[in-house]
C-alpha cells in the first residue's frame, strides 16, 4: 500500500482537478478557489464541488480557510497512510477511503481518496494512482432530482465509483486463486505455487483492511448524519453498503479457500513423497534379488554343484529373469511401481 | 453460482408466469399486465401476484410504472449476482434470494429470486435454474385464511419454498461427506479424495454465503415490518428461520468436520509413509544379511578354511536359511514386514 | 441423530402414557382425553399433564381439538427431527428438546421430547429411545407447593431431568477421550485411534447441536413468558441453564483437546517415522562396512599383498569385528539404533 | 478438577472454622451456631461472617435456618463440581467460586469455595485443598471504615484472596512453557517434550474455565446488586476484575503460544528428519563409489587389462582414496554430511 | 515485559520532573510539592501537571495528600506490571498505560506510564525505559486554546506521545517479517528462522496485549468523563484511538501472516526432504546399476560364454557407460537427480 506521492513541483492547475458550483442540482459555473467565499455568502441551499489531486500545503490551508475545514482534518488529508475511517468535527465529515486500481502490469496500485463534505461543499482529496472522480461528477450532473438535495449526493456517486472499482481487483485475485488451485492438484509440486499463495494470502489481507472499515463508515453515514446526508438518499447509501459487504464477503471467501489449499497442498505433498519411496522401495527391491544371487555364485568354495554344470548360467539367467518378472508384476500390482 | 442467462429473446408469455388478482383470500382473475393499474385504484385490501421469469428491462419497467416500484431495486432485478438481502423503499420491500436446485447430473444450479413486496401486491422474478414457484402460490390458495391477510403469505410461501429446496442438497453433500470420509479411512490413497474434499468445502462456502444472510432478512421481516407480515404470519416467518438455522447448522458442522478430515487424512497420509519406510527397511534388512554373507565367501584369501570344506557350501545354504528366517519372524512379530 | 419411529401400529394405550389432573399441586385424578375439555372448563387454576409416546396423526389432532394447540407447533410435533428450540403461539409455548441415552451397546441413542406449555396443560411428547419421565412427574408431585404455581414447574421438571441424562454421555464421552489420549502417546501408532478421534469428534458436534440452543431456549423461558414461568421458580430454570452450560463447556473442552490430540498425533507419527528411518540408517550403515570391505577382496587384481598372507583372513575377521562393535557403540550412543 | 472430599466423619468444631459477630466494621464477638439468629434479631446493621470447611447436610441445614437460605443454594453448597457462578436468590446472593492451590509436589489441587451473601451475613463453605480464608478476615479486620459498609467488603476480601491464589499457578504454568519452548528448540526430539505440551493446554484449559466466568460473576456483582455490595465498594470489585482479567490475558497467550509450539514443533521435527535422510544419503553414497569399485574388479573376465598389473592395486587403492575424500568433501560442503 | 526498576535510593529530584502550574492555557509557574496546595485552594481553573520518574512510596503519598488521590490507585501506581486500564475514583480518573521504546541494541524495553487526572491535576509517573514526557508537555504550551480547557489535553498530548512511539515498534516487526519470510522462501532450511518467527510471534502477542486495551481506555475516556474530557477536545482523542487501531490492525495482520508463514513453512519443509529423497533415489539407481552387473561377472560358473571373450570387457564398459548415461539423462528429465 505505498503510494507515489510526486515530489516534484506541481502547479495549481495539476492539482485543482475540479471547482464547481451547483444549485438546485444543476452546474451554474466553474469557480476559481478564491471566488468560493463569495459564492457561500449567499445562503441559496447551492455548493461547491473541489476536486484536488495531492494538493500541497498552501493549496490545503487555502481550502481550509475557504470552507472552514478543520486543523486535524486537514493535517490528516496531507499525510497519505490513514486507515478508512470516518471523523464528524461540528457539522462537517472528513472521510478517508482506500481505492484501488489493477495498473496494466497486474500490480495493484492502491490510492487514498480524502472527503471533507460539510452541509455546502464537498472536497475530494486524491492520492496515489486512483482514477479521476469525474466520471463520478458527471453521473452526478445526470441526475439534478438528487444532486438537488445537496452535497451528500455527491458523496454517494464517489463511494459508489471507489467501491466499484474493486470489483475488478476481487475478479482478479480470483483467477490468481484458480491458477493455484490448478497448480496445487497438479501431479508436479512446484515452490513458486507456495509463494504465490503467500503473496495472495497477504494481498487479500490488504484488501481486507481497505474494504472492510467501510462497512463501518457507510453504517455512520446512514445513521448519524441526516443533515448531511438526506433520507431520501438512504437506499443509495444502503446500496454501497451491499456492494463493500459482497467485496468483504468475497475476500472472506477466498482467505478461507486459501487456508484450506494450503493444508490440502501439504497433504498432497506428503503423499506425493510417500509415493516416491514406495518407487524408490520398490526398484531397490527390482535390483536386489539378482544382486543377491549374483553374490551368491560369486562365492569361492571348492565344491559348490552349480558351478561345474554345463547349463548352470543359462538356467540361473532364465531364473533371475522369471524372478524379475514375477516381482516387478507384483509391485506394479501393488502400485509400488 | 454463475447463472445461465438466456441470450436468446423471449416472449412475453415466457416471460411472464403469473399475473393473479387475489380479494380476501380468494383468486379474483387472471389478469393482463395492463390491468394491473385498473385494479388497484379500488383500495379494497385486494392484491396482485405477479411471477416473472427472466424479465427484460422493457417488462420490469412496466411493472415499475404500474406499481411505482423504486428505480434502484427495478435496476438491482435487472442483473443478478446479488446477495442475499432485504431493502426497504418507503413502504415495499425489496428482498433477493439465492436458490438451490440440484439437477439430475448432480451439479447444483443456483438460481436468484428477487421479490417486490408492497402493501397490494407481490412480484416474484426469477433468475437461473430454480424450480417455478408455482406450488408455492397453490399451496397459498388452499390457506385462504391466511392469505386474506394480504401478500405477506405469498412471501411466507415463497421464502419456505425456496429454504426447502436447500435441504436436498445438504443431503447430497451429507453422502457426499461420508463418501470422502470411508475413502480416507481406506487403506489406499487416493489424490481424488483430496480434490473432492476441497470441492466440497468450496461448495458448502458457497451454501452458507447463499444462506446465512437470510438469517438476518427473516429477522427483520418479522421485526420491522408489521404493515406487511402481519402479526398473524409471525409464527409461519419463524418457522423459516428455524429452517435457515437448521441449514447453516447442518453447513456448519459438515464444514468443521471437513476441517477435521484434512487433518486426519494428513496423518493417516503420514503415518502409511511410516509403515511403507518400516517395510522397505525390512526386506532391505532380509536382502542385506545373506548379500553380506555371499560377499564374504567372494573374497580371494588363498587361506580362507571354509573354502576347501566338503560341506561348506551346503551348511552356509543351511546357516542363511536359518538366519534368514529368524529375521524374517524378528520383523514380522515387530510390525516391520 | 437418526430417529427409529416404530411403523407398526401401536394402540391408544401404548401411545398415552399418563394424562393426570393436578390441582393446587396434588393430583386430582387421573382422566381420559376426552374428559380434558370438561375439567379445563372451570377456571379453577388446575392443570392437565399429558405424556405421549410417538402418538400418531389423529390422536394429536384429538389433543389440539381438547387444548387448542397452533396447526403449526402440531405439525412439527408430527414429524421428528426437529432443532432444540422453543416458539411462542399466543399464550401457549412450543419447545423442542433433543434426550440423550447411552443404550447398553454404548452406542448413543438420541431422542426428541415435544412439549406443549399452555396456561392449563403440559402435553409431552416423547420419540425415540429417551427414557420416559414418569420419574420427572414423581419429583413434581413431592412438590405440592411448587407443583401449584402451575405447569410451569413441570416443564421445569422435565428439562431438569433431560439435561441431567446428559452428564453421562458427557462422561463417556471423556473415557473416550482419555483412552484415545493413552492411545496416542503410546509408542505403537494405530490407525484405529485415528478413526475413534474422528468419530469422536463427530459426537461432540452432535451433543453440542443438541445440547447448545437449550441455553437461548432457557434464557428466553426466564425472561419473556411470566405468566407460564412464575418468578418463583426462576432459580430453578437458571440451576437448568447452568447445567446446560456445564455441558456445554465440557463438550467445548473435549473438543479443543481433540483438536490438540490430532496435532500432537502428526507430530508424533512424524518423530516416529525420523526415528525408523535413523534405526534403518544405521543398520545399513552396520551392514555396508563388511560388505564393502568383503567386496574389496573379492577382487581379482593378480597382485594385492594381502590375499597369499597366511593369517590375512583371520586379521580381516578380527578387524571387521572391532570396526562393527565401535560403529555400533557409536550409533547406540548417538540413538540411531 | 478432583475435589479430595473427606469420608472420615468431622466434628463440628473441624468444620467450623469462624463464626464472628461484626458491628460498624468492628468485630464484636465470637459465636456459636445457635447464637445467631438472637443476634440477627436486632436490626442493627451488624452482621455475621461464618467460615465453614467441608461442612456435613446437617451443619449446612442448620445454617439454611438460622439464615433462611434458599434451599437450592444449599443443595449445592452440598456438593462441590459446580462451575463458578453467581445466583440471586431474594436479597441473597449465592457465588461458586473455584479456587487454586499449587502444593509442594508442584500437583495443582483446586477447591472450591460456596459463599452465601445476605445483608447481615456471609457465609463461606470451603471444598478441598484451598488455603483458609482467615488472612482474608484479618485483613477485613484492619479497616474497620470499609468493613462497616457490610459483608460486601468481606466477600470482596474473598474473592481478592481467590483471585490472587491464582498468581502462583499462572507463573508455574510460564515456567513449564518456557522449559518446553527450550525443549522445542533442542536438537533432541524428546516424546516427553509433546506429552508435556499437551499437558499444560490441558490444565490451561481448565485454569480458563475456573477464572474467566468469574468475569461475568464480578460484572454483576458491581452491576446489579447495589443494596448488597455498595458503591464506595465498587473500586474494590472492578480491581479483583482487573487480576481475572491479568489471568485470563496470561491465560489465553499461553493458550496462543502453545499452539505455536505444536505449529514449530512439527516443522522442526519434519526438517530434523529431512536432515537425517540427507545425512543418511551422504554416508550410504560414500560407501556405494568404492563398493562398486571393488565389485567391478571382482568380475571374472579372462581379458581385463587392469588385473595383471604390478601396480593395478595400489593405484586403485589410490583412486578409490582421492574419489571418497572428494566426494566427503563435496558432501560435507552441501551440507549432507 | 520486564521492567528494570532501579534498587539504588533516588534523590527527590530524579524522582520528579515537572511540577508546572497552568493558568488559561499558559505557563504560571514551577512548584515545589509543597506549594501545590497552597495553588489549588484557589478555583481558578487552573491545573497542576506533575511528572513524576519511578517515584518511592513517600513521595506518592506526599502527592496523595496533595491532591487527594485514591488509596488503590496509589498502591497500583507503586507497582508495575499493571495491566492497560482507565479507573474513575470520584472525579478523578487513574490510567495505566505501556510504551514502548525499542532501545539500541534492537532490544525491545517496555515502560509503563500511570495517569492521574483529575480537574486541577495531571500527575504522570513514569516506570521503566520509556522516553520522557518532556516533549508532549512542550507541544501542550504550544496551543495554549487547548491547554485552557484544563488537564484532559494534556492528558492527549501524553497519550498521543505514547501510542506514536509504537509506531516505530511496529515498522521494526515489520523488517523482521520481512526478513523471516525471504528466509522461509530460501532453499536453505534454517533452525534459526523458525525460532525467529516463533520469538515475533511471542513478541507480537506482547504488543498486542499492550497496545489492544487502550482502545477501550480512549473508548470510556471520549464517552464517559465529559467534565475531565471537554466536548472540544474529542476529535482529538479519536484520533489517538485512530492510531491504536492502526497499530493493531498492523499486528493483528502481522500475526495472521506469521501463522500462514508457519504453514507455509512446513510445506516447503515437507516438499524439500520429497526432493532430497528423490535425488537420494536418483544416485541409488545410478549405482545399483553397475553395481549389479559387476556382480553379475564375478559368478564362479565355469560355463559362462562372456567371460573367456577378447573383447568382452571393452563391450562390457561401454554397456555399462551407456545404460549410465540414459538412465543418468532419464533421471534428469524426470528431475530426480
Amino acid at each position: 500500500m505505498s503510494l507515489v506521492i510526486p515530489t516534484h513541483p506541481q502547479t495549481r492547475a495539476d492539482m485543482v482537478r475540479a471547482c464547481v458550483h451547483y444549485r438546485d442540482g444543476c452546474k451554474v459555473a466553474d469557480l476559481t478557489l478564491d471566488a468560493i467565499s463569495d459564492v457561500l455568502e449567499v445562503d441559496d441551499g447551492s455548493f461547491v464541488w473541489v476536486g484536488l489531486y495531492e494538493p500541497d500545503e498552501t493549496l490545503l490551508h487555502k481550502l481550509q480557510e475557504e470552507f472552514g475545514l478543520h486543523p486535524l482534518a486537514v493535517e490528516d488529508a496531507l499525510k497519505a497512510h490513514q486507515r478508512p475511517k470516518i471523523d464528524s468535527y461540528g457539522d462537517a465529515l472528513f472521510i478517508v477511503l482506500h481505492t484501488a486500481g489493477s495498473s496494466e502490469n497486474c500490480a495493484i496500485g492502491v490510492g487514498e481518496t480524502h472527503v471533507f463534505l460539510g452541509p455546502r461543499y464537498l472536497v475530494i482529496v486524491r492520492h496515489g494512482t486512483s482514477t479521476s472522480y469525474a466520471a463520478a461528477r458527471e453521473r452526478c450532473e445526470k441526475h439534478p432530482e438528487l444532486l438537488r438535495l445537496g452535497p451528500g449526493f455527491g458523496l454517494y456517486a464517489v463511494l459508489d465509483y471507489a467501491v466499484d472499482n474493486y470489483f475488478p481487483i476481487v475478479e482478479q485475485y480470483r483467477n490468481e486463486l484458480g491458477t493455484i488451485e490448478s497448480h496445487i492438484f497438479d501431479r508436479q509440486f512446484k515452490r513458486e505455487t507456495i509463494r504465490r499463495l503467500y503473496n495472495l494470502k497477504r494481498d487479500l489481507g490488504r484488501l481486507r483492511l481497505a474494504v472492510s472499515p467501510l462497512a463501518d463508515v457507510l453504517n455512520q453515514l446512514v445513521r448519524f448524519y441526516p443533515q448531511l446526508v438526506r433520507p431520501e438518499l438512504m437506499v443509495y447509501f444502503r446500496d454501497v453498503q451491499d456492494h463493500v459487504a459482497r467485496v468483504t464477503e468475497a475476500t472472506d471467501t477466498m482467505r478461507e479457500m486459501l487456508t484450506a489449499a494450503m493444508s490440502v497442498n501439504l497433504s498432497l505433498v506428503t503423499a506425493e513423497q510417500g509415493e516416491v519411496v514406495k518407487r524408490l522401495a520398490g526398484w531397490a527391491a527390482l535390483l536386489a534379488v539378482p544382486t543377491l544371487i549374483a553374490s551368491w555364485y560369486g562365492m569361492n568354495f571348492e565344491f559348490m554343484p552349480e558351478l561345474p554344470g554345463r547349463f548352470s548360467y543359462p538356467i540361473l539367467i532364465a531364473v533371475v529373469a522369471v524372478l524379475v518378472t514375477v516381482l516387478y508384476r507384483g509391485l506394479k500390482k501393488a502400485r509400488w511401481l
